[in-house]
């Protein structure tokens, strides 16, 4: 398996009980993973003190919020959370994976 | 205009003469934003010392390096580029739209 190369849909992962997470790369100063969300699973809102994130939805669509801002997004939507700015998915509306990165990484 | 949601689609910009960059986000800790290629256009091969990348390819099909590795990428690959790695798009085989992040910011 490459070491540098990776196909996402060979990586995320759903769960019919919650949303679920994977990994792709982690780094020293970066880490990108996947969010699965099923139809009606959602997020908590959540803050990362001191580190920057970004969601690219790579399908499907859900209702998201970033600070007092939120939107419904779908497939080429790049959501911005900065560093302790309060985020999260309120709800997934169709079947959807989200690639998401985190500077630095979580430990 | 929103500042936390953006649409790729919307920041993404084609040169006919070379390679384009787009930024969508940038924080402290991290930058994101769009590489856009044309058919036959390439990126050299070069290095981010002391930052984490990586490339999402959002559509489209190119060559890319890293390291010693060569792949041919399309839609929903991710290409991890770490730091003092040497990588480069060797050549676009189709327009092609890329999601990037660095970690931390280039200045």
């Amino acid at each position: 398996m490459s070491q540098f190369f990776k196909q996402i849909d060979q990586v995320a992962e759903f769960d019919a009980d919650k949303a679920a997470k994977a990994d792709l790369f982690k780094g020293a100063r970066l880490f990108v993973g996947t969010n699965c969300f099923e139809p009606g699973q959602s997020q908590k809102t959540h803050v990362h003190a001191g580190a920057d994130k970004f969601y690219l939805i790579v399908s499907g669509r859900a209702r998201m919020t970033v600070g007092t801002e939120t939107e419904e997004v779908g497939a080429g939507t790049v959501v911005w959370a900065p560093a302790d700015v309060p985020h999260g998915v309120a709800e997934a509306l169709e079947r959807t994976v989200m690639l998401v990165g985190i500077a630095p990484p979580p430990r």
